[in-house]
């Protein structure tokens, strides 16, 4: 038994030289999950004082409490960043690293003034939005677009000092806890909302005006993807739709393609599919009355045929 | 350095002051999501004895075990309930709130038998309705439905009692969990059973019958809100849909409209979208038949325009 | 106070005797999800040595760390599947069991290299997939599908050797993190990747071949269930499809029933259903230029009816 699990052990460790690209051995050491989550819920403490803390935080003790959660999230971002920068830019010598990742930190860190800002009309933009929400508290403590939209604005700063690996870290640690996968590239304005969200997808070139409601299940997407002559994927293009002011989107529509415009004001029903611009001020609904229905009555139901199209 | 980090804090101490609404300093204390995901674990343990605790559960302990589970329950879920109607009735004096949490909390855990007795045939349901069901301990302890509809008949008995914000945050813990978003309000009969679940979603005044299922990416939701004459949503309005008994939702119908009532013993098939009332009996299926494509061969797969209508 | 208490106590008491089923009292230890989610965490670090850990993973203790990592595996798995054996065969000797357990882990263990082969090209194969994809670290740390398609793997391997709850138990685990639903019967071929990937089920009788590529809500499901003359569910008959090699299926396609075949080389568009077998090479999308719409301009917006077909 012992012989066979050390040859099972023999076994893998060859796999692990010869099947490199899922080994990090030897390799810069990554930034951490564990440390970029923990620094992740850091941050929405700060920017949410006393909503997520089980430790009750008031006048007195705040200017002690934020400094210190301050200076927490800067040291271990630190440590995670410069990680990350040592990742990226191999070539580059270890001092400039160190260099680069205290200025994007501090950048970033100078940046959360202003997410507080955009955090607060997201909150309210999801209390006016939302007939069964009952207080903006609620809304803070309770509503998963908060955290998703929360840690995309955040990501999306890293992202703009183009830090590699920790924006989509972020990112996907917001996915894996709503549902609701936000592109750390993707712009989004002021005021948005995202209801129930499971489903979500919004690209990484997206452009998202202000006061933009999106339900569960919409995709902000691609339509096809540019390959060069070595029938290799053209990276960085725009690919994904714009999105002007005060668009709702409802649940299951899909806006695909890097040209496709919503013009402001315009209302995308449910389902509904875009694949071309649209004018400010249209309202476009999946006609329910034009659908192709089948129904049959009672005696018919227990003939499984009739349960084409069901999905299960 | 220390000098641009404290700025920084200065800075965002001056948005704790102007910013209001997203902070919650100063004032009482709210329910803490650690605890109220502890309380619901805790109940599910007590619902679902020896399920998913890691030690045994056993004749011999049985008693003591859920006796001591049962008053660990009591006094945190008490703890928490008193914090959420002091935030939810600022106006009544301290000891009005804490007369009002204790009663809560003890009606509330007076429902526990029942809620069993309504979980029993919850799990039986899905045992039934699901081929690949092996055993009914395989779908207490790897179905995501089992988590859902537990928690939703502990959240919905709280929302009941008119507690603020802990309906809500039970329920959101589920959804994070599951990806399956059952609103606190909604009331949902016996033998309920959702399959995979990811994406459904269940409005706050849908009204659910006996031996529904229901498949993922299913929404129940509203059609429209209405405004009052300050263009402020009205809360409070039945606003999504009512489902009779025996009916079956299948992946990605919606079904919308809070006048819209689905006949006992319809099918819904995947994908419809049903915003009037449907006669019982009555099997709607979306014609596949009917619909639109293009075929294309081979050599014109790389076209790109060829993949419009896909959703990256 | 009290007595209300010790009340409720004993009618939940009653309950345990009386509402059998959804008690596992005096019956075999189940396996601990708390213990399987651990060995599934492990197995990912033995998989992708140096990528999940925060220790730093290095040719000096790549050795005596892989090892370690194995024989923890190896000993809490052993126990775990012990546990589901006596469970899953209560009328063989313990013995027997004991042996069973021993075999299948070890022969599970043994399969551990050829999983890291295959993940190597699942990797790969979302790097080249994704346009957003900067690098195949990003892809492992970040990317859901990784994590969702190396525990399937693993679960695989689990189901093929008929060990009862725990396959679920994982597969389960990896549909809460991902929203990706994978049954660990479905038999996966090689170079598979899932975009975003929220909400995609694929069911347990799945076959699917080489160099896949599927996007998120994509449902691989049954047409109907068959019923014996009980009425009950028949169990183990091939209800959902098969797809080829070189398959695309895009956003939120369906592709139901045991018979139905996507040949080599096609692409399904964006929610495009499949009821019936396609031949290679072709290409199936969504006529968006024929969908119903309703168009309406500004002033209109306001009506609230022209809102039906929104989903909330």
């Amino acid at each position: 038994m012992i012989k066979r699990l050390s040859q099972i052990h023999q076994e893998l460790l060859e796999t692990y030289d010869s099947e490199g690209g899922i080994n990090h051995v030897d390799g810069i050491n990554l930034p951490s999950n564990v440390e970029i989550i923990d620094v992740g819920q850091k941050l929405l403490h700060l920017l949410f004082p006393g909503f997520f803390t089980g430790e009750r935080v008031h006048a007195g003790n705040l200017k002690n409490w934020s400094g210190y959660m301050l200076d927490q999230v800067h040291q271990r971002l630190l440590a995670q960043v410069t990680k990350s920068i040592c990742f990226g830019y191999p070539n580059e010598p270890h001092s400039r690293h160190v260099e680069q990742a205290k200025d994007a930190v501090m950048g970033f860190l100078e940046s959360l003034p202003q997410i507080r800002r955009m955090l607060k009309l997201d909150v309210h933009a999801a209390f006016m939005g939302d007939p069964a929400a009952r207080s903006h508290e609620e809304v803070i403590v309770s509503y998963p677009s908060v955290l998703a939209v929360a840690l995309h604005r955040v990501a999306h700063e890293l992202y703009l000092k183009e830090i590699p690996l920790i924006p989509r870290m972020l990112s996907e640690y917001a996915h894996s806890r709503t549902g609701i996968d936000l592109h750390p590239g993707a712009k989004i304005g002021e005021s948005f909302f995202i209801d129930h969200g499971t489903g979500v997808v919004v690209g990484e070139t997206c452009e998202i005006g202000n006061r933009v409601k999106v339900y569960q299940g919409v995709t902000l997407g691609a339509l096809s993807f540019r390959k060069n002559e070595d029938g290799l994927l053209i990276k960085g293009l725009k690919r994904h739709p714009t999105i002007e002011d005060e668009v709702i989107l409802y649940a299951g529509c899909n806006i695909l393609g890097g040209s496709t415009l919503i013009g402001k004001g315009s209302v995308i029903g449910g389902n509904v599919w875009i694949t071309e611009s649209v004018e400010p001020y249209t309202v476009i609904t999946f006609d329910v009355t034009k659908q192709e229905y089948r129904r049959f009555q009672k005696g018919e139901v227990l003939d499984s045929e009739l349960f084409k199209g069901s999905g299960i």
